[in-house]
């Protein structure tokens, strides 16, 4: 399952909105490359001055969404749940405690000595599909939910997929995936994939 | 990391004290062939009239090692944990609750509808060797640790490895993988590869 807007908000918005640099809401839909934007973001840190230990304490005010800590341990009390995002697992780790620790699977910011965050690392080119088919060829039937363009290759590759608080735009454009708006329907179509 | 003998203590011979039926103390040791063994544990079940709702009202007694939760957390807190075992969802689960509900890719009973235990399925052949593979093929550096022969292909396969309250017999056996006894000494080890 995917992370952000499935289970908490979107972390760059969350730190554009607690820094009140609006330059950060910048996302892949005005910067179509994501090596661009993610180049842009950090300049734009530079320039504010803003590092780690700033922005880490930002995210601690950070809150899943309502129903989603109840919604993971229910789907860790029946199955496993591994969370494949395209965050960086310093930006993740601080939230994840208030969802119960689940499995995060994600990338990895560089960051110096001074706490300034000088590049990043993508785990691999498209992590998010080279997981779930990593996991089906172990021997796993995999149910996956996501919400948007990078989300694609990752239901594409499941056994079962769904978007989950997909914007209509995405949802209607990959019609193929049923598009779920809450908790109790992933529940019910988990439940679903669990008996069959 | 293993599961059994590494954080609890053996499953299927906590059931035969609990059960007091000493015929489940079985192990590879007695019967070298897996299956074979499998067999033989699910007639004893099938010949006492132990049914899974009495084999999970036992399994709740268990507890995890001293110190084991603790270290489970502190691993989590640093890196991602995932638990390789080759024991049951339907055992195992029970138990992933004291240990704050790490994830762990194990295998499955077929059970039917009266709760009596009919069979099992492997997830794969080379379930734990496989996954290891599978996150090295995703990206990850990963560090492993087991006690027992059904580790090695999973230490073989890892980045870095070693035993972890293994008996002196095996560890001696493959002295390529340094011996460790106590939770400290993997909290040191797992220190030195996240920096590495």
């Amino acid at each position: 399952m995917d992370l952000e807007s499935c289970l908490i908000p979107e972390i760059w918005i969350h730190i554009a909105e607690k820094s009140g640099i609006d330059d950060l809401r910048l996302t892949t839909r005005q910067v179509a490359d994501y090596d661009e934007l993610m180049k842009r973001r950090l300049a734009i840190l530079d320039a504010h001055n803003l590092r780690m230990p700033a922005i880490v304490s930002m995210l601690q005010d950070m809150k899943p969404y309502d129903g989603a800590r109840e919604f993971v341990d229910w789907v860790r009390d029946r199955t496993e749940l591994v969370l494949l995002s395209d965050t960086f697992i310093q930006f993740g780790k601080p939230i994840m405690r208030a969802l119960g620790n689940p499995t995060l699977f994600c990338h990895r910011l560089r960051i110096d000595s001074d706490g300034r965050i000088t590049g990043y690392a993508l785990r691999t080119a498209d992590s998010k599909a080279g997981m779930i088919r990593g996991l089906r060829a172990n021997g796993f039937r995999v149910m996956a939910a996501g919400d948007s363009h990078n989300d694609l290759s990752m239901l594409k590759n499941a056994d079962l997929a769904y978007w989950f608080h997909a914007p209509e735009s995405i949802a209607s454009e990959f019609p193929q995936f049923e598009s779920i708006k809450d908790y109790q329907g992933l529940k019910d179509a988990l439940s679903k994939f669990l008996e069959s």
